[in-house]
């Protein structure tokens, strides 16, 4: 099963800076098999769902290993079983659509 | 690792009525080893990470099954590495605070 | 509007124990015209959409005041225009479709 | 005050296509004092915390006006006290601190 996911994880306990963290749990999202897109708030992440779970899990191993205590973590989940579709075709769906509003 | 998950699962396309599917899925998460709390705008899981994803895996094969072909799922995820805390804990905890306040 | 919420507010840089945060909040969502039940991992609120946007702004300005330098808010907001629901209806008809399955 | 936050709005009861919905969101979201970047899973939205809040009443008016009975959006809130930051700062900052873990 296919997954478009957006993570953002929050580490608590270790003061206001928290690029540190999330900048290793880019590296650990950046992997063989999964697509990665930083945002503002977060990050998107396409592949399968086992990969993308497993990626997380570890995110989690190594911030608490960097030394956060706690992390509290929200993440979109989005599959579906009518038909493929990738992070780049949601994006470019709503901008046609803009396109057209906007003609 | 232990987690308590907040997890609100949307099926998308198979109309207005969704409680039919959120049955399905509360069943599911109500396994052994898995601690289940049904709220108004989703349900608290606390328990060991693998099996709470194991869990939530399977919802969303099973919604898909039901006949959802698109799910978007809201899943908040909070472990600590300093001590062991249940959704009891932290329903209790706020509480206790709460009544400090108002003495 | 009538909305029904799911407010669950991290203050950062605040250290680890976020109850006596959370709990100033409580007071603050807990105002007429709210109805509120916390959980686990957030706040089910239902009311008026201005009355509960009017009550978050003042959890965020009250948790800044109390000291914390950054605060990362989930919400989850449910709104419908078929039909007036409350959040005992939402859970009680997902336990309703569970009876049916389990009998 | 002022936020950064992301926005996703699922209109449930219109089918599985929700671009439709979603481009007329953007269209309101990229408004005088607010700026905007969409994403594969929301959209990131900087500014005045009125002004985005108001803006997202009016995108749960116009999609239940698009004809969706229902509404479920999740929305993340950042708000600082201790400095000024803005949607590129955040991603800038894991971005170098990626530079640095990879050199």
């Amino acid at each position: 099963m296919k997954v478009i996911a957006d993570i953002c994880i929050v580490p608590i306990g270790v003061g206001v800076s928290l690029s540190e963290y999330i900048a290793a749990c880019e590296e650990i999202l950046d992997r063989d098999g999964l697509k990665v897109d930083l945002h503002a708030y977060g990050t998107n992440v396409e592949g399968e769902w086992r990969l993308v779970m497993d990626a997380l899990r570890l995110c989690h191993e190594k911030v608490h290993a960097m030394g956060a205590p706690r992390i509290s973590t929200t993440v979109k989940l989005g599959t579906r079983s009518d038909r493929d579709q990738t992070m780049r075709d949601k994006v470019e769906s709503v901008q046609k659509r803009l396109q057209d509003l906007q003609s």
